[in-house]
């Protein structure tokens, strides 16, 4: 009797159509069956947003062995819940986000459809791995990528993370890297956020930009640190977002 | 010389039309310069999602001495970084988020707008607090957390919250409170998450919906735990997600 192969679902913020998706689907097969569900369009800075007054609509775009790919009318966590409640009768194995174009470590983690994606599946209890390439461009040059992200994968698979965590993995913008490195989510905040447009016809509207600065430039083990320095940064991500410490020196205040 | 009043930056998932609102304004009133920045209307289960692709566009909708009301037609993160922006002539002192209609204890916290905007508070380095009640209704009655509110929001300025760090206070659906509680996130699921539904015309469409499944159901530090007996829930909140302890586990694997 032969093993069954592992079932992966699939999504993104970038829609069904990115180019990241399609090259994870390629470096994915080979190793897994592969479940897509993925938006009908971009929904980058969704982060973990869920559709709670709009109808969800999916459809099947493709359908052939060992892969079902289908656009879905939602969001990322939206994809993820559908896909796993249209699709129930065989759970995945391994939740995997993106690859995202553009870079979803340090703060940016909270505002990423990309990690809205993995933080559903851990949520769920599944383990869950989350890609992003520091190049937000369209046509992002992927191939540097393609020899880690199956093996990335399956060691995630087999890492028996705690439950309520997953793994945030972010790849610098480099024909090659020199490495993997295990981090910590850096410090960092957005600055100068708004840029102020006139419409033609009158009245002011606002494009959301911004400056990303960073709050300990000079520590050596943030995804911020490796991502610059040439490293593949895997951030490991908590979704037990409760502060332990703090919980107890409150009580002098509150109780 | 007077002192003066400290600057609260309030908004909400809700809508700045919403109950829950209009009672935090009421409530905080007395004590701070209040500044209100929310979305056009309800944006319930928006996280910590940012318009990346849509212009925002916000209206002053009422100002008097004390308070100044508007209304953006961005999530709830998008209100505090239009609000610190296109009103840095003075720095708020708090951010509020609330008062919620509905429950966003446990898991409810990542798809909370209203845990968005103090998430963006304590990202943007200013101490935030998010109020939540345990009833969804548009005419939720309030009236028990009025003696509450001011004393809550007074106590987090003053408590001297680390960098990254926010509250989550949750309060039961009840006519009286037993105390307040220092909590932790309960580990809970989320289940049979889609209704299913059929166009008129035809075409297959779902609603999200589901039963939260307690994972932990004996524990009794939980928010949930707190909740269901009567207390007041104020769960401390980390914003560095990092799951330190994993970091280290994972280099054997990874590395």
């Amino acid at each position: 009797m032969t093993q069954q192969r592992p079932l992966f679902l699939l999504s993104n913020d970038d829609g069904y159509e990115a180019k990241g998706l399609q090259c994870l689907i390629e470096a994915l097969r080979p190793v897994a069956d592969l479940l897509v569900m993925a938006p009908e369009d971009g929904r980058s800075g969704a982060g973990c947003s869920i559709s709670a007054a709009t109808p969800l609509r999916y459809r099947i775009v493709r359908q052939e062995p060992g892969l079902t790919l289908c656009a879905c009318s939602g969001t990322p966590v939206d994809c993820v819940k559908v896909a796993l409640n249209e699709f129930a009768d065989r759970r995945p194995d391994l939740v995997v986000g993106g690859i995202n174009h553009g870079d979803n470590s340090s703060v940016n983690t909270h505002y990423s459809g990309t990690m809205g994606v993995v933080t559903e599946g851990a949520l769920q209890g599944i383990p869950s791995v989350a890609f992003s390439l520091c190049d937000h461009s369209a046509n992002a040059d992927f191939a540097p990528l393609m020899p880690y992200l199956a093996d990335i994968a399956l060691k995630t698979l087999n890492a028996k993370l705690p439950p309520f965590t997953c793994l945030n993995v972010n790849f610098p913008k480099a024909a090659s890297f020199k490495g993997i490195r295990l981090c910590r989510m850096a410090h960092s905040r957005w600055e100068h956020e708004l840029a102020r447009r006139e419409h033609p016809w009158g009245g002011t509207y606002f494009w959301l930009v911004g400056d990303c600065r960073e709050l300990e430039p000079e520590a050596d083990d943030t995804d911020r640190y490796a991502l610059a320095h040439g490293y593949i940064a895997i951030t490991p991500t908590q979704l037990d977002v409760t502060d332990y410490k703090l919980k107890d020196t409150l009580k002098s205040i509150f109780l």
